[in-house]
């Protein structure tokens, strides 16, 4: 049996982060706690999700299961729950229940042989270790997006830095090591779609923390702590070849 | 001499109520206070509405009379208005002047007798009453319109039931005696499109007073209690036959 | 050398009120302050605007510049920085930068003789002249493009009056004099555009103070203090022929 509840604002986040990439996911109960990880159809990113059982308020999973599910619908339904009422998911044999309050949805499940295949998570040795409130980060991408369609990740003694150059314009953002939370001080440079980063950035918001690693001409890791720590989502996109 | 000044809220919810249904209505100034009723084009739905004199600040009618009136156009004015603003309709032959603050609208009246003529207020039986939270309903009818176009509301011992099949999906908002603020335990079921309910829900809210009386494959009367019980308004929606 | 620093609620107002009329302007950065006039391109309104330099928190220029710019391109950059936050303006042979936070833009300069040579300000003589709330003046040119295109300011001993008149309605704002923060009582009255009203009151609100200029059929000017006094915009607007 299969049977736990969380608060609405950690199932929404994990449904959101989701369908950043996909529309279809498996979803894994394990007896340390839920997770899931999917790729984009075009191979550019991955995303990993893990709520731990201490974040939920209920965690009854008698044998470890793996289920597949619409996320779109899933987020979907998520979004008329308010963030701190509490949500049952409800497992039987061909359906998925969502209960709060006086509302219960029932969803058909997808057979997971028919979702996808579940990526390995790579083995990436990246020197930069940067941690930065979200918010921070989230203003760099949306002022990015706002002259270019790709970014540059740089980092060196002075700091963390996010390039991104329009025809006619430049933007640089800049933070230095008193500003982030932990930084390493090693250096790298790698260039990425800012449409992908657009999307990862909508989860997060002030007050979350990011772990950003980072390599040269190699993929990035995005690390979100989210909904006060209770969500672990981490995005790993692929960089662009530098046409510079 | 018409002349009568209310809240802005109390016109604004007039307007809204009736516009959900037709853009031309007539609006009578009883002794009592101001009526109005009309059907829709499709003969679907039926709306009843009713501002009993006490709900005015002023109501000073003469005789009484009933004029014809652009519902839509009067409910484009009434939102710029603010809630706690007053506002005054004045009467002349032709016009009719609504004024707030320092704006005054003149707008043309409509012959009554080129508006469709009023529906009489059908006798029905319903044997099931309900009075609950008209915010609670709306949010039955807004997760019940993301999966279907049609609903059935269902009571019984357990309490009263919206449900709504999708092609893959279900949804259940069930409400117990002890939710609703009030309940005779009847026993019935009717369908009814979310398409007309949607529209009813808007001029309502957490903390409007909602009445249903539900019949067996029979209209269905939705008595809604507005703008703090200064403005009633109550539509009467026809089932649709059940294919099941 | 040119750097200054303001808040950045006053370089969105600047670059808002002139991206109402063009998206190309020259700034004159003056001993006295900050400085740009234009001409929309159909020649029916001029913009004015002025930032004297008592209203920057620092303002380094030692000698006077004009530099051409992109000013939907600054707008649309202002309107990511909060209205408290302090933004600097640095300007080197090429670019301006614009730093606030962690953020740097560098937007390219545009050759100022390259822009539209700036309009000489007319020599009016208005008899009328109004101080009011500009969130009154708002509400009614917003209440007026409902029913119409063009509107109809009038001065008479009763008070400052709007009105607009559609097929089958009509709309009157009517302020007078005890209503009004200043007023000479003088007569006047001519025709105007909502279209380009509309633009103009989109920089304004309660709070701010606006002075109009009025004469009979001849242009208007609208003087807006923004920002707490510290940004004042005018427009002149050439009135419309009255076909009355």
């Amino acid at each position: 049996m299969i049977d736990v509840i969380m608060n609405g604002e950690v199932l929404k986040t994990v449904a959101k982060a989701i369908t950043a990439l996909v529309s279809e996911a498996r979803i894994h109960f394990l007896n340390q706690g839920m997770h899931s990880r999917a790729v984009d159809p075009a191979n550019v990113a991955m995303v990993i999700v893990d709520v731990p059982r201490e974040s939920f308020e209920v965690y009854n999973v008698d044998e470890e299961k793996v289920i597949g599910v619409d996320v779109d619908r899933i987020y979907d339904i998520s979004k008329s729950i308010k963030g701190k009422d509490l949500v049952e998911l409800l497992l039987s044999e061909t359906e998925l229940k969502i209960k709060f309050g006086s509302v219960e949805y029932s969803v058909s499940l997808i057979d997971p042989s028919a979702i996808r295949k579940e990526p390995r998570i790579p083995e990436l040795e990246l020197p930069v270790k940067v941690v930065m409130d979200a918010g921070e980060f989230k203003k760099a991408v949306t002022a990015a997006d706002k002259i270019s369609d790709h970014v540059i990740f740089r980092s060196d003694k002075t700091g963390f830095i996010v390039e991104a150059k329009g025809d006619v314009d430049k933007i640089t953002f800049h933070m230095s090591e008193s500003e982030l939370i932990e930084f390493n001080g090693a250096e790298a440079k790698s260039m990425f779609s800012i449409e992908y980063l657009k999307e990862f950035c909508k989860i997060a918001g002030s007050g979350d923390l990011l772990t950003i690693r980072l390599g040269t001409n190699y993929p990035v890791r995005l690390l979100f702590e989210l909904s006060g720590g209770k969500v672990k989502v981490e995005y790993i996109l692929a960089p662009r070849v530098e046409a510079e």
